[in-house]
């Protein structure tokens, strides 16, 4: 492929509290990683509550005039390799711990997240 | 002139449930195009909802002490040339289709808009 | 230092309606900061009333357990070098004159945001 390898970031910033907002990064990181790029996504301030055990299999996005849970739009990211990295701090902010959350590839504090934005190509806030 | 032209890429999440936050993009892409920059507008999640046909007219946003309407920010956008895309699994979050909103300039899927993001000079997501 | 000295920019969208949100992008441009970089925060839309005298000593993010209030946070980004500033509309929006504020770095418009936007080397929006 002539197609340059690229980067990119998504970081997520709301949670639980707004179920709508929670598939699209996740479509887009799944479609970066489709395109063979590396993808990932970091979790922070509520986000980090969409990971919870037990979460995403009851919440539900409007899709296609049906509604899917956010578990389909997980299960897809992983399956294209999105790797999933929670911000350090979210957890004592969303009363968990790592053990509560899915499996997921890393707790980052704020020096590394700082450094794979610097490092990404595009990043995107959600 | 000497002076570079970018791309910036406005990226817009929020919709009609918080009308207060949606002047402020159509603001700065004004701003950018204004600058002689080419100046682009993304509409996902809920933010789609600010395009439907008869919103703007109606909903107000404060500004230097008077509300102006978010179609008074929207002409102005449209007057300096910033370009309008919907970003495609949008209108079905938000129940409508492109002949359901104002006049853009294209339907974007989740390819398109990493693209677009990774061509621009400059990504700012509200 | 071989490290390279980066820019980082922090866009700050929300204020005192979601106080949970308000401590990340202080500790994120404080971690930069601390790392040498040059790191500055803008605050725009409702998240100038963050920056009101009398709100952050009064706003409280739950951390380690325990709460902080803002103010900690602010106190940190400030001793790191952090530097702040306010996006011009957004004084309007949120009833207030730089008088209203804490001490801060400069009023930025339309124009001169972009322009941080298009210098930084990393611009996070939260």
């Amino acid at each position: 492929m002539s197609e340059e390898v690229k980067k990119y970031l998504y970081i997520v910033t709301h949670g639980v509290e707004s179920p709508e907002r929670s598939a699209s990064p996740f479509f887009l990181a799944t479609t970066a990683a489709l395109m063979d790029h590396e993808s990932s996504m970091v979790f922070t301030i509520t986000a980090t509550s969409l990971l919870k055990k037990g979460v995403a299999e009851t919440l539900r996005i409007k899709s296609s005039g049906e509604s899917s849970t956010l578990q389909f739009f997980i299960d897809q990211a992983r399956e294209a390799g999105v790797k999933l990295y929670v911000c350090a701090p979210s957890l004592d902010l969303n009363d968990c711990t790592v053990d509560d959350l899915i499996a997921i590839d890393g707790v980052v504090g704020g020096t590394a997240l700082n450094e794979m934005a610097a490092e990404a190509d595009v990043v995107i806030s959600f």
